[in-house]
């Protein structure tokens, strides 16, 4: 049997500097982690069948959440905090500092930009 | 639809003491994020049907992992850093500094003890 190796966040960011596109980290029971680096802002999008955990690592996310009725809040997750956003919740990641680094947990295979697509999607992770 | 809300770390672990009592703090895909405060060592346990994710939060946590051929590896994960133990896999969690804040990632109703069993098992986690 291969034993597993540890996984270091910081080193693991430093291996990369695009923004929007999330690097997979690890694999654990159907989900991925994920390494994302953002600046500025994404689109609107869901997942129909994916909830998302955004926990941050650097910087401060500013997540906008869409409600049934059309209403939007944002939350601010700052390092060290942690935000899950339901399937079928629209939301729209933005960086509020510069630069965020976040670590994502989601079914592995689910696609960035959910039932939204576009040019923002992409659509095959590197692994890192 | 309630929106979700923004999860903080430290608070959370800000609002326990007991060691080796995971804290369900989050939901998704079948999965729970637990926290956990830990000091001295665990039993060596696997859990059949659950991979495992360590991330640690404070301190050093020392993972012992037995392979199939018996013999044992220790991984030391720093803070920043994360291990995932793959199912079956058994393994003997250890504070190497004197206390540990982890964050795990498992299926929901993972016993702690895994098929391990024993009076170290916490049949109910607590939400916070």
């Amino acid at each position: 049997m291969s034993m597993p190796e540890v996984v270091n966040l910081a080193r693991k960011f430093g291996a990369f500097t695009e923004q929007w596109s999330p690097k997979i980290v690890g694999e654990l029971n159907g989900q991925e982690v994920r390494l994302a680096r953002i600046g500025g802002e994404f689109v609107w999008h869901a997942h129909d069948d994916a909830d998302e955990l955004f926990l941050v690592i650097k910087g401060t996310l500013r997540m906008g959440l869409r409600g049934r009725d059309g209403t939007t809040e944002d939350r601010m997750v700052n390092e060290g905090e942690l935000l899950i956003v339901p399937r079928g919740t629209e939301h729209k990641p933005a960086a509020e500092s510069e630069e965020v680094w976040m670590l994502m947990f989601e079914p592995a295979g689910t696609l960035n930009t959910g039932t939204a697509g576009g040019e923002r999607t992409v659509a095959v992770l590197e692994r890192l």
